[in-house]
């Protein structure tokens, strides 16, 4: 690329970036809402999330746009190709996040008819996980930051076992009292909501360590794709 | 591209397809040993599933170095573009739809040290329609057929219906008698697991119509991204 097409190009990623991170914010604070909205009992959050998604919806469908327009005008190669590809999965990720969070306020809003089950200790603690796991996942793509995308993946099995905990409780209760099962379900339900928001975290911190050393880490193969 | 040059794109183009619906019929196979083996209850089943993802995950890799390759190679626009980067979505898709046969497969070894809670009908019937939903989806990618993709979203409301017939279901048996509590709770998980299978060829079949229109049908937007 000439030199001024190189800044141009440049911008342009940096623009992709912040608004990238714009959409990581919105998906982690509809997150973070619906998980309050739980645990305060706040029966009016449900509808507020559930109606709330224009916004990161947009993004989506910019965030999308901004990547054909860098691929078709600039014709990347090597890790700059593979950041604005790796952008339109991450892209994909933080939307289905959003999703998820539309997806706990519903079992939020069902959950909220009953009695409380019991003090929700371990629901918060796996959406603050959650949370900044997505965080420093794209914290790590912004900077390009191996070691931080290798300390999201870690993360998960944290999450993993608070869900499996969190099931496990759940189940005794419903064990003991029948009037138990329906909102447990939700709160079980709830739990592997969160746990599939690590997930996408964990997709955004492999998408990292592959963009900046062409390594897929996603099933421990161990070659680079030879592009670079 | 010279002429040359475009024959050879076609070829590696038409590669890629190959590849893809060979890993399109990886997953559907997957989806389809788990849960026969649960109506079955072939104990055995789970295991060979859990143990059996290696061929998806050497195609996984292999499908994203292609894409790679052709974007970096042949500097693709428009139509042809939206293909490449879509296929790379619709990898991650199917790789997906793999691990969920993994899920489904765990789910059932758990299931299977139970008596069975009912004669299971929804659950095959929902895995038929994911399984055909994502056959399909992965034909309009191949056809480039808009028709046969919006097809597969309206299959998409019929498996959610089945899923919250399961659920209902199961919660009748749930509080009538507690002994089937822990195996109805993976019932749910399962039917739950095909719903998202069907959630992933939604995904291609919207990647199809974005492909082939540059119509974002995902948010429901009319606009196109004024590449073509």
């Amino acid at each position: 690329m000439a030199e001024r097409t190189i800044r141009h190009f440049e911008e342009e990623l940096e623009q992709l970036k912040t608004r990238l991170l714009a959409m990581g914010g919105l998906a982690e604070d509809r997150v973070r809402a619906a998980v309050e909205g739980l645990v305060m009992r706040d029966a009016g959050a449900p509808d507020r999330i559930i109606s709330g998604d224009g916004p990161i919806n947009e993004l989506h469908i910019e965030i999308d746009k901004r990547c054909f327009t860098l691929l078709a005008l600039y014709q990347p190669m090597a890790v700059d190709l593979r950041a604005i590809v790796s952008a339109v999965k991450i892209n994909t990720d933080l939307e289905r996040v959003g999703d998820l969070a539309v997806n706990i306020a519903e079992a939020s809003k069902r959950y909220l008819r009953h009695p409380p089950v019991k003090e929700l200790i371990d629901i918060p603690r796996m959406a603050g996980i959650a949370q900044s796991m997505l965080h420093d996942a794209l914290d790590a793509y912004v900077r390009r930051d191996v070691a931080l995308a290798r300390a999201v993946l870690d993360e998960d099995d944290t999450l993993d076992a608070l869900k499996t905990q969190v099931f496990r409780e759940l189940l005794t209760y419903m064990l003991q009292a029948p009037s138990t099962i329906e909102p447990s379900l939700d709160l079980i339900l709830i739990s592997r909501h969160l746990e599939r928001i690590g997930d996408h975290a964990t997709n955004v911190a492999e998408d990292v360590i592959f963009m900046v050393s062409a390594r897929d880490v996603r099933h421990h193969a161990a070659e680079g794709d030879g592009l670079d």
